[in-house]
């Protein structure tokens, strides 16, 4: 059932423009008049011409597109990274697509590594099945990593951020500093934990034997942190705690404000990835700044090398992160 | 070059157990003790065995593939519409994909509403050219909306509820209220400013001939609207302001701070879209809801209704909206 395509002079030559004309109304719509954009558009309609970018994909035998897997399009977190991802790929002609590994299926999922649905893969999720996404299509792992996937990471060092959130409360003088962590088996949650431990045992305070583990990173598993905290023995319980997300420890501000308590006279709050509203809470929040626009940008760019075919030797790439101290850590009084 | 695809009952026989086995470790890795899992993951590597979800597809006719357009995916607003876009779809059995249309080129985003790239299309931003979007795969439009596209839309009132601020400011008892919209000749910023000047004439005060239009929704943007508005002559400057976003409220009250100002005592702030960590803000944000989720959800259902080839009466849904009384408003004084 083989038939002519539209050539986007056909569409020129109904429209009575030039090809240029069509061109522009295609890609920068705003730089014709609103007459001849109707014009052009009504041409494009009456001859079903489309752009031929499915069919340059089809020569090169590509799909054109790239996906990134992400495990909680809610979380904002993702955005600037997906923006950073997004700014090295779209210049070289790469369509992203973002999926929500969180509230898709397994099985869903796996698709994505077939080369007739996408290019190449960035997997930010480290909580998916390694067998589905081998020896298919080229991936990249950024932030989080898949345990036993041989795919080049691009992240943090995640405990020696966390270690450097005990130093900041152990040089304010706490010395019962606690941790509230992500979801338990989370490969984030793990390292943060593991270098928060690591910390206090280097400095001799004491630390707990599990992490505080929450269900998620949200706001409101931080409410819950919260709630748990308040029930504990004054004399006992952390003077100052140290989160895995700054939505954990933004929940857990709002609900012990709620209870009358004042951050942080009474408690000194930490929190990790410096999200962009985070400056604005009140107080506003001490946080350890990920330097999240980079991850996914390096990460597209180790893909995209991956992709013309160069080799990687395959080693972690470790990016820096900075403590930045505001308002919601106190000394100890 | 047609040969004999790897059957689930392969996998389990290499593996030594049962094809339900290797079904959860697909599915459901947790559930499946980590030696089991090896077992199994190996026998997927060796066999080269992948799911038949494309398969299914094929046979269907279909990619299994939605794909949501959205303008700026480091707007946080996007994240829980495209949350209940997902709840909707993904028990369907769909594939959720997003793409920035922002950071994409015009040419490729065409090329989604392909047949072949994607089964259906939920468009989140009013500046895509209609005659792109025309005619290939079912398309519903949800909060923003393409003029010209016949393609049901499901969204709020935005005029109705810019007048909601309106109201409570003009109740507070300002007489002097500022508007700063969105960027200029986008839909939400349009319709907004005009539900603004609609509301301020009914209440016999003086409107603005036209918004302050901002770049875009961010914060950075609200930063400027606050710059523009300390250099105005603090006698005729308007005493409350609405935003067209949250974002842009934000980021003006924190550059006023910075300049020495209390909000409200100084000038009180409306925001639009009531974003997760509004509330804790400082002062909490006094803010237009909307419904977010429930946008997300009823345009996924109207898709899913077309897809099954329903009829749609194809008029537009207008869901409620709500106004949240928090800080950042105050009397007149």
């Amino acid at each position: 059932m083989k038939q002519d395509r539209p050539k986007i002079s056909d569409v020129a030559r109904i429209a009575g423009v030039s090809t240029a004309t069509v061109s522009r109304v295609i890609s920068n719509p705003g730089m014709v008049s609103e007459d001849t954009r109707a014009t052009v558009q009504a041409a494009i309609a009456e001859t079903g011409y489309r752009l031929n970018h499915a069919a340059r994909n089809l020569r090169h035998q590509r799909t054109g597109g790239i996906v990134a897997l992400v495990p909680n399009l809610s979380n904002p977190f993702f955005a600037q990274i997906l923006s950073g991802i997004a700014s090295v790929l779209v210049p070289a002609g790469y369509n992203l697509l973002v999926a929500d590994t969180h509230s898709a299926g397994a099985e869903m999922l796996l698709d994505y590594a077939e080369p007739s649905r996408a290019d190449g893969l960035i997997v930010l999720d480290g909580a998916l099945p390694a067998a589905g996404l081998s020896g298919r299509v080229p991936v990249v792992q950024a932030c989080e990593w898949v345990p036993g996937l041989l795919a080049p990471r691009v992240k943090i060092d995640n405990a020696a951020a966390a270690a450097l959130a005990v130093a900041h409360l152990a040089d304010l003088g706490h010395r019962r500093i606690g941790h509230v962590a992500g979801p338990r088996g989370n490969v984030l949650s793990e390292a943060r934990f593991k270098g928060t431990v690591e910390a206090l045992r280097a400095r001799g305070l004491p630390c707990p034997d599990q992490a505080d583990y929450a269900a998620d990173f949200s706001l409101e598993a931080g409410r819950a942190a919260a709630d748990r905290w308040l029930a504990a023995d004054t004399a006992t319980r952390p003077t100052a705690l140290s989160f895995a997300s700054d939505a954990m420890a933004c929940g857990f501000i709002g609900e012990v404000q709620r209870h009358g308590l004042v951050v942080p006279r009474d408690v000194s709050v930490v929190g990790f990835d410096d999200i962009e509203l985070i400056a604005h809470i009140s107080p506003p929040l001490t946080t350890i700044r990920q330097p999240r626009a980079a991850l996914g940008r390096l990460a597209a760019e180790r893909l995209l090398a991956r992709l013309r075919g160069e080799n990687d030797p395959g080693d972690d790439m470790l990016l820096p992160v900075e403590l930045v101290i505001r308002a919601s850590t106190a000394p100890l009084v």
